[in-house]
């Protein structure tokens, strides 16, 4: 090899782009491949939803503050997250961990409690998997499997102009929590002795922790008879998600900051760290709630529904993506909308 | 935690069995769960078949000197090697990585040169993934997607006293071939300038570092329209793959040493280490052949097909696992085979 081409010049997009984008389906039951929250299989009719995480310790989980309980759930929800957000239901899961020998049967027999918790609730079964040695730290991958009736799969792709652009839930929890805990973490390593001080966080921790899945949005959409324009789920923060769903759909939005949706306990949690709710939702990421788009004529059926906010509307491709903030000043959505938010 | 049990004590399997002890499988369509080659999924009659591997840098291959776009192949096929071995067709692979900032994106592009020459000759597409920082070591994690026909698939546990045993292929190359790369991995790193000398081992290299999953012989059991009592891939070694078969089958059985197929290269290459050539085979790994049981009665649909051979057979459970030597010695099939064999 003559050149050098560091993976961070491409980010993690990008780089997925530059990886898989020589793809040809050969096989006629590949609905949908790389690029969405699941791939979509087809069985003679009947369509297979599949997901899947590979995750890291030191980067996707500190075991300093993460209860192995909690990771097994975790692991589990985050992968049924992305089956709801192509409006499937979850029914099996496959999960490889890599241990080191620091671990201990007791140790791995948390982490399963916590896994097999999430599969009772969400009624998945957990079906195979591999278990490996690993050099340093602990590795999970997990893969889900869900099903969908036919030609219901909702993708990221398909937001038409004139649609509303909506989240359930509420959002940036999860990253003040985030906050919360690596602050406890860097005081008890400085200082052992000074017990944790958490208390009134129990929301946003737990946000963090012990993330569930909508799959109460997917039953309100069937019930209601309303099929998403499109949809994903909001793991890596809002501003993101919208730019994923703009980008594939060739589209822009507009995105009412007043709208947003942020919990009484999120907002005051925030303003211990003297950074803007606001902010935590456009970036701070594992919220695991799902960003969709419905056509206006559906509107009605969202009334009664408090778990859904409309947080604004897509446009034209050539109007670009823009949030306007409570002041009424307009800002373009960025991937790193943090910054732009606190500077602007 | 007051206990602490310490992994080694139970072994692989022994952990596996320990964590999946409780699963009682909640949906209809989970056909068949852990303790395969793959799960088996019901899709209203038809069965999708999922099986999964974790791969890690430093436990599962080498990379002074196994070249990426090689490893890219092999992530592939492995996994493919388990689909062949539920009597299924592989359809579709879902592929995550988790990579150090070491690596380029041309090294990327070289590993995936592989994936994809794998999924074009086995004709699966890759439809999903992830792509993860890891803070040391490349992380593979591949699960694949097969199809079979309702109820044709073939497990581990269904083999019937009296059922012979039998081998694709030839086997212990792989192993020999791992031999020759750790002496020159180990000669280079005290001699950087002594050239390798690999030559005439092209064969048990070529079997270690690009291994093929046996589509062929699962098309030749359709074309003859036999169905394998049982079956797995042999990733580990004969001895241990045999034992899983009696094991899950509760039977016993006989093997004949003089039955095992080794390639004449193998045998060559085994006596330049002074190492039995049987002891390779049974535990040497890696072959990604297929073992299998069939009826006496469909002996004859194998007769023209050289690459079959029929090793054995299998006996009720009393009589217990063993290897019939060259010299007609009988010893107990152990998973360490290797000791007893070169002891023996």
């Amino acid at each position: 090899m003559s050149e050098r081409t560091e993976i961070n010049t491409l980010g993690e997009f990008g780089l997925i782009d530059h990886l898989t984008r020589n793809i040809e389906l050969q096989n006629a039951s590949s609905l949908l491949g790389v690029g969405d929250d699941a791939a979509v299989i087809d069985h003679f009719g009947r369509q297979t939803v599949v997901s899947t995480d590979l995750l890291i310790e030191g980067v996707h989980f500190d075991l300093a503050y993460t209860p192995l309980k909690h990771l097994g759930y975790k692991s589990v929800v985050v992968n049924l997250s992305d089956i709801y957000a192509m409006n499937a239901t979850p029914t099996q899961i496959i999960l490889s961990i890599g241990i080191s020998s620091r671990f201990s049967v007791e140790a791995l027999d948390e982490f399963y409690e916590g896994v097999y918790a999430a599969c009772s609730k969400y009624n998945v079964d957990l079906v195979g998997g591999d278990t490996a040695s690993s050099q340093k730290g602990f590795i999970i991958s997990v893969t889900a499997l869900g099903e969908v009736a036919p030609d219901k799969f909702v993708k990221r792709s398909t937001a038409k102009k004139g649609d509303l652009l909506c989240v359930s839930g509420d959002l940036g929890a999860a990253y003040v929590g985030l906050l919360f805990l690596e602050r406890e973490k860097k005081i008890f390593l400085e200082s052992p002795d000074v017990q944790p001080d958490l208390e009134g966080e129990g929301y946003v921790i737990g946000r963090l922790l012990k993330p569930e899945a909508r799959r109460d949005i997917i039953s309100f959409f069937a019930e209601k008879e309303l099929l998403p324009t499109s949809m994903m789920d909001i793991s890596d923060g809002l501003s993101s998600e919208i730019l994923h769903i703009c980008n594939d759909s060739n589209l822009g939005c507009v995105l009412y900051e007043e709208k947003i949706p942020v919990a009484e306990d999120t907002r005051n949690a925030a303003f211990k760290f003297q950074i803007d709710p606001t902010a935590c939702s456009l970036s701070g990421g594992e919220d695991y709630e799902l960003l969709f788009t419905i056509s206006q004529e559906d509107h009605d059926k969202l009334v009664l529904n408090e778990q859904i906010s409309v947080v604004g509307y897509m446009t034209e491709p050539e109007a670009g993506q823009h949030i306007i903030t409570k002041s009424g000043n307009k800002h373009p959505i960025t991937a790193q909308g943090w910054n732009h938010l606190t500077s602007g």
